[in-house]
């Protein structure tokens, strides 16, 4: 199963040995190797296999012993929007329209980047806590959201919203261009933070600024991203503004491809399904935030029987509550059973790789999401001791249906750990509750609630 | 808010004063204090109020500071099957049918009452772990469930389940309620564990031996539950059985009534809702089985509408596949909405209800699921320093949408304290660990996987 050298053969040296009960490596063979090691190097996996193998070999600098554990890929949360997470829990129970126009988006008008940038440490709080590793996030000020995620060290791609010109943001669309040029320009060098161009959607933005945009992504050769197709209601707006259907629109621009990764679809036909696996367009499926938002349920395994690339992301905490990958994977599979009622749709490997392999091609970062020599050292350890991991007959299973995210006792990307065994070596989280509060009393005061 | 009495009363005597941030009552007016207390004597509530007044009025023999956390009512488990916890992850995305017949039963008739009992514990740890203080059993050998739930200090009421006779546990009716009175008698003077009559479901026991099983229930006084109206496809066999839907068939043999509780209710048609409403006929929702077993989504919201009282339950840990009642709170919340087509549909608070208050009366329990004076102390604590639960906006909201059940960092029950902070009291869970190790190599041989 591994690599062999000659037993003679001079150790090699590596970073780090990591050993574990178990691994999920996410390869192209989904091998789940047990009485494993992984070796790394600066910021890359080295090898995976046998323990007593890579034991041997291995000159490692530093060893992380975890045992009783077990290492799967970091998680990729393919969309969110981080600083909203400073409006956890502020107003549930309503339908989408009500609760962006009646609620956040009356808030959301007055936030500033001080602001922004706690909502946007909260989440990659939660993002390291429950396992994720890199995500996808769309709002303003998105430098905010890449500086807190490059510091505490996750992954990021920065997508700077904008609606229709002029907007309270941008006064023309070159404003906007502008502001995504230097976003991008800010973070080039920087190897943990990438930036895509997000319209926030069809029914929000024009046509003809959405396919001006596309042009710019292909430019910059960045991903480009929208909320597409989200509930019928979206689907009624845009018949009514433009006779047409949220992917038709798209279509007609020619904004579906490879590089384009649409949010939601959970109101899409046969015929459109057909055209998204065509194209090469990707999906990701956000079932928390659309159950929440009573938007519908998303016809998942029919897109990726079709060929879609569909990854899976937690969507904002404001709609979700949560950020939390693994309760999005356990729900991507338990409700793609009742949405194609059949009990074999979306079976618990599949949402694993929606949480990975695919949801990293939907970053354009397909070298995420995998445990395998030669790509990212991203990964976590989910403790097989919480009670509700035992017994074990089957590790991809407990991944998805049987752990809650909160088992995650250790949290590396690029080889870096930035979470272990309840501490965050990046962030500094009794300061974020204080701050928390402090937000909490502003949203409170402005919303006169 | 609270009883006040003159300042220069001496002070009262309780055994334990807790604190905490915030308290979710769940008493008749559903009142959330802030920078509360909770008095307890024996095993009871003496009196919850603002912490500075109870501070000054009680003399308290032990104090818990939970500065930084909130205190909600342990939740109740409406239905679940603990020994099962043995089969976690053993078969997944099959449907209902299928997984029994072909993977569960065949292991299950094999299952001895020390396997038995290290399920049962097993159950146990996961359920004081995620902060849950009651639960209603339904198994075989149920005795052993009994002492484990006592021995750990859980509350439990105690389903023998039954199938046709003769069957391999019951040669005749006769035997099975023999059983049933033993075990009725050997805990009765146990004030955590109860007993219940629970005929497996319509489907598998014959009428007259549901109408026989009820009149055994009625003469110990004890509450009558069964499964029925799990999935379209049970609804088919009992039409081609007996020529009657689920319901109809109880109907038929007068078990609807207060003393009735129902596990399911997925497929119900309105005048079936209006009959279980109108005859006091309790219902336990247990959505993650029912969306992991493809059997559909069950009419909550329509039901408490019609005057249901409907509870909330995990099933059993092998079509969950966990035991953690906030994962089914969220659950409930969620796919409420999509079910009935309205965002509002299952609100937190609604969820919240079926998980404490709710699902104490389809016990036959009543008096828990609040935290109040003069009823049972039995409370969790959620430590709000966990990332995914900053900020706070509404309690009630984080319970039910933002909480995984990790963050429980107290159990209580009867006021004992069952975990604190990671340390079990009453369970040895790392020896739980290497009896789950030598169960999960038992299952794999019987059953040659
Ligand atoms: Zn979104
Ligand atoms: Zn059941």
């Amino acid at each position: 199963m591994t690599t062999s050298v000659p037993a003679d053969s001079a150790p090699r040296a590596c970073d780090l040995l990591v050993r574990a009960d178990a691994i999920i490596t996410q390869d192209d063979d989904r091998r789940v190797l047990t009485g494993a090691a992984v070796a790394i190097g600066d910021d890359l996996v080295l090898e995976v296999g046998d323990y007593a193998d890579l034991d041997a070999r291995y000159d490692a600098a530093q060893r992380l012993d975890m045992s009783g554990k077990m290492l799967l890929p970091g998680l990729v949360n393919g969309h969110t929007h981080l600083p909203m997470t400073l409006l956890r829990g502020f107003a549930d129970d309503l339908p989408l329209m009500e609760w962006l126009e009646g609620h956040i988006w009356p808030v959301e008008a007055q936030l500033d980047e001080d602001l922004l940038g706690i909502g946007a440490r909260l989440g990659c709080a939660e993002l390291i806590r429950t396992g994720c590793t890199a995500f996808l996030n769309g709002y303003f000020h998105e430098y905010v959201t890449g500086d807190a995620a490059s510091n505490c060290g996750l992954r990021a791609v920065l997508g700077e919203g904008f609606f229709a010109f002029p907007s309270p943001f941008f006064p023309t669309a070159e404003a906007c261009w502008e502001t995504i040029r230097t976003l991008e320009a800010r973070f080039r060098d920087d190897p943990l933070v990438r930036t895509a161009v997000t319209p926030h959607a069809a029914f929000t933005v024009p046509p003809e600024d959405l396919a001006a945009s596309f042009e710019l992504a292909e430019a910059l050769d960045i991903p480009w991203q929208t909320h597409l197709a989200e509930s019928p209601a979206e689907t009624a707006v845009c018949l009514g503004k433009y006779g047409m259907r949220p992917v038709e629109i798209l279509r007609k621009e020619g904004l579906l491809s490879p590089r384009v990764t649409l949010h939601h679809c959970v109101d899409v036909t046969d015929g459109e399904i057909l055209q998204l696996a065509a194209s090469g367009t990707n999906v990701v499926h956000n079932p928390a935030s659309n159950l929440k938002l009573c938007s519908g349920m998303s016809p998942v395994q029919k897109m990726l029987d079709a060929g879609v690339n569909v990854g899976l992301g937690t969507d904002g905490a404001s709609s979700n509550n949560q950020l939390n990958m693994f309760r999005d994977m356990g729900l991507a599979a338990l409700i793609g059973k009742v949405r194609h009622e059949d009990a074999s749709a979306v079976n618990a490997g599949t949402a694993l790789d929606m949480a990975t392999r695919h949801s990293a091609r939907c970053l354009g970062w397909p070298e995420l999401g995998r445990i395998e020599a030669g790509f990212p050292a991203d990964m976590i350890a989910l403790d097989l001791s919480s009670p509700n991991l035992m017994p074990v007959f089957n590790h991809v299973s407990h991944a998805v249906y049987a752990a809650t995210g909160m088992e995650v006792c250790m949290t590396m990307v690029a080889g870096e750990v930035l979470y272990l065994y309840g501490e965050f070596r990046t962030l500094d989280v009794s300061g974020l509750r204080k701050e928390a509060l402090r937000c909490s009393k502003w949203v409170r005061s402005v919303s006169g609630k």
